[in-house]
């Protein structure tokens, strides 16, 4: 059987073979690929590398699901700046021991995930490696007046999160502890499993900001690397402050229910991957915006002008000022909180 | 002395602001950097992977050299395509005990081989692993007449190598048994340990060819597979033959010193790594081109059509047509050969 083979049985030519299957075929053959921007949109290039036991391992992350988390990652660091996206490239350095179905899986997960978008694999390389390492780079187009950036948030503007956070933190906790004792349904468990192993670039937000209003200013980034650190970002990037109002931040009725026994607060600050956007815009079109949300996308507080000049950012709890973990909540930030 | 740190003394955010003083100041703080193509040009994306121990060593290249070695490698791919290079991104895993001074020797020669073409680097990804990991991906631009695709020779056209062959191959040679005695002055020596070490991608072919003929149909690649490789692969994707003179194919005075002890002749058509462009045009053109090069520079052939339908690779000598070793010459493609 195939799927028993491994790499070096297989051989380069063999494997590359393999993957063409995932990729355009319009693009085998030559040095580069060749691709199309749309005319007065400029190019969009985001860059990320995974490496295994560090972003991945087989305990918690089958081939298809590295290859699905490592398109969306990709795909949302486009979402975060407003991009469309054109296509990817995959670097893949593996050892000869790698079975062949495994890299067939990461290509399956690479594109099913990307076939959503309509977003072809448009060349890489392969080569040999003691380590698995996946580098992607992904293309995307953006309108010069449909950039969103980190430093372009203003004071009054909301800020919007584009659905729940932690839900990943906890999958991947009930992934590493698969013995743990909960209060979940296997429902329930599902749902933050799900939320670990197959996030959603939120490319569908950018495209109905656009067409609510295809030239609003609008700041914001992903959260890849945890709400509490884009919140920072964009604070620190536009010189402004903000006020987060905790209550308002939704979360999924399974991560609440972990509430008791968990850190939850600090998943939903700090855990990352969710990969939502935390957009800031004036709060209007926020509203327009939320309309077209599902129910877990919330306005969780305004951007206030920095004074004095270090930004900072309070965190509300029914309209009292708490003082959270400040090196957890933020970590590498605390200067930052109120 | 910040040169005897390790990359982990360091830390990310430490080795990340090393990083960007060697990344265009723009790019820095959003998830993806934004790039201009001119109008009517379309993107040419091309990726590479470099590990350690596979592609490079300490015993023969140096941090600076591997990172110089890299970006040629891509804007090689880009010359290759007839596409000016529009910026790189750069993709590095490292292990913890990386000194910091080879990452910064790593930057610092992939910028002096970028700067030459006024290349930024534009983006990036910067994370541990056990094994070195440098994925490149550069990007490009090009104007639909003007790529240079491996699938549009045709019989009669002249097959151009813009210079030498062989030598980067025995350069490599020279570096792995420094102890070798061999008749070459050290000013030989040097002439072929450089060629390893310091290759040029030959971007300036590309502008000259364009100046003489905008819009001249060409044919062609990179010979960093090897010469041989180039041509059996040109005349696959364009389903044409090809005759080589081997008498006229140029040979450094370095290298024709090495002769009697050495497969020369292997080097030149299986070496690799000498990232020469292997073209094919109207002859007229070729001799127009030849014009402009420097000696080393020749054509060596002609394409024919292809009768009977397999693609048939002649070899000839002082006008006999000879048998080389076939396995040697064009490894994994001894059926094409006549």
């Amino acid at each position: 059987m195939a799927q028993d083979k491994l790499s070096k049985d297989l051989g380069e030519q063999g494997l590359l073979k393999l993957i063409q299957a995932y990729c355009a075929t319009d693009i085998v053959g030559d040095d580069g690929a060749i691709l199309n921007l749309k005319p007065s949109y400029q190019l969009v290039v985001t860059t990320d590398v995974l490496v295994d036991q560090v972003h991945f391992s087989d305990r918690t992350t089958s081939a298809v699901d590295v290859g699905w988390r490592a398109a969306t990652a990709n795909l949302s660091d486009l979402a975060a700046m407003g991009a469309d996206p054109i296509g990817i490239t995959v670097g893949l350095s593996l050892p000869g021991t790698t079975p062949t179905s495994w890299v067939e899986d990461l290509y399956r997960g690479l594109s099913r995930c990307l076939q959503q978008f309509d977003t072809p694999i448009v060349g890489g390389d392969l080569t040999r490696s003691e380590v698995i390492t996946v580098a992607i780079t992904a293309l995307g187009q953006v309108q010069s007046k449909q950039i969103i950036a980190r430093s372009q948030a203003q004071p009054g503007d909301a800020i919007l999160i584009t659905g729940y956070h932690g839900n990943s933190r906890a999958g991947l906790e009930l992934l590493l502890n698969p013995e743990l004792k909960t209060n979940l349904s296997d429902r329930e468990r599902d749902v933050l499993i799900k939320a670990h192993q197959r996030p959603q670039a939120r490319l569908d937000v950018v495209n109905k900001l656009r067409s609510i209003d295809p030239e609003a200013r609008v700041a914001g980034m992903d959260s890849s690397d945890g709400l509490g650190d884009a919140i920072v970002q964009i604070c620190n990037l536009s010189k402004v402050s903000a006020d987060i109002h905790l209550d308002k931040i939704s979360r999924s009725p399974s991560l609440q229910k972990l509430t008791t026994h968990y850190p939850v607060s600090e998943w939903i600050f700090n855990g990352g991957e969710d990969f939502e956007l935390v957009l800031t815009l004036e709060p209007q079109l926020a509203h327009k915006l939320l309309t077209t949300l599902t129910p877990d996308a919330a306005i969780i507080g305004q951007i206030r002008a920095t004074k004095p000049e270090v930004p900072q950012i309070r965190i509300f709890d029914q309209q009292q000022i708490i003082k959270l973990e400040e090196s957890k909540l933020f970590q590498g930030f605390q200067h930052f909180l109120g």
